[in-house]
């Protein structure tokens, strides 16, 4: 497949180097619980991160967007990109305000971005995405004719240069801080639904495969 | 304050140019909302995005972590920088895959970042990143000593040119899509907390401000 030794220096966890994880298959748990990216890209020398969707086929992630945004006009064109998930999992209270920290799982991912152009490879990535976001829900909707293709966007981006890093478990206060009189622990934190707001006029039943949505996948 | 009129040709939205709000009142609403940000900066011509924690004092925004963090030092030398909050607020389900949508709200700054030095302005950053993340626990925690403060870096990043751009409401689908047989409508998202996890060996009651813990301001 890819002869990427990971990590690369590019991606190699600096910073608390024991929280960083290079395997495959955290990677893609992130990937697939996460639900929206961070892309990263360069013009005129001036960084922009925009917020996206995307989706995961095999070792490729795929976003899509207008192909009239600028965003996916400049990428199509070859730019670097990075592609930063991030799942946040619980506030770390610690006794001491130094120590305190953030429970996460983020996925970086370093590489270039093509433009999908062959139209049944274009139809993979934007089905990967929808799946990916509510599962079930392309063969339940009406799906793209010809004309909304045409205006659509499909970018492929390698998931061959990547790096997570993760932290889990309780705060690490120092020895002398532990009998600090305040409340020590974590405060779990998770992306819940709220009740569903059928539309105007829609008078179909709630389907099963939208009932208890959620980004934790049964692993 | 500042002579840059919002937005630039940067920052204006081009795609979808209905979502984009460019008022600082809607922008502080978000980035208080907001938990984490995303950092986007260069380094040898690749850009790199990183999760954050953040603060905001007023109009500038702080960020910390160890004085040997890459990102920091980097930053600290006066780079190009982009900062993005994205708030995730529900699922848009169409009639058609094409009209699926998200409503979210985001911001975008572009700035240069500044190493804070004076250690006076060091604190009321640390301060701002800790009462954005967990209001009051800064009072009731052990506040940073010397020996913290020394190895910790501050970034200040002044909130002059931004933009947000928000998504709120029903699917918009079109009129010949009106009957197609599925549920449409939002499905609204949230995070929330779960049970708090003592920390082991942790006898304090669970402390009323962090009862109720919430990214919902009430405004």
């Amino acid at each position: 497949m890819s002869n990427i030794a990971n990590p690369t220096p590019r991606t190699r966890v600096v910073r608390e180097p024991h929280r960083g994880v290079y395997d495959r298959a955290t990677v893609n748990q992130i990937l697939d619980e996460g639900m929206i990216c961070h892309v990263g890209f360069v013009a005129d020398g001036q960084p922009y991160v925009i917020p996206t969707l995307y989706g995961r086929d095999g070792n490729a992630l795929y976003l899509h967007g207008s192909a009239a945004s600028r965003m996916l006009r400049s990428l199509g064109q070859g730019l670097s990109v990075c592609v930063t998930v991030t799942l946040v999992d619980g506030l770390v209270l610690a006794r001491s305000v130094f120590n305190h920290s953030m429970n996460y799982r983020s996925v970086v991912i370093l590489g270039t971005a093509t433009l999908v152009e062959d139209p049944v490879e274009k139809l993979t990535g934007l089905r990967a995405v929808s799946e990916h976001v509510v599962p079930h829900r392309w063969d339940d909707a009406r799906q793209p004719n010809e004309k909304e293709l045409k205006v659509t966007s499909v970018l492929k981006i390698p998931i061959e240069e990547f790096s997570a890093k993760v932290r889990v478990g309780p705060p690490n206060d120092d020895a002398a801080d532990l009998s600090f009189p305040t409340w020590a622990g974590v405060i779990p934190l998770e992306m819940k639904t709220a009740a569903p707001i059928a539309d105007k006029g829609c008078e179909r039943a709630f389907p099963d495969y939208l009932k208890n949505y959620s980004r934790k996948k049964n692993s």
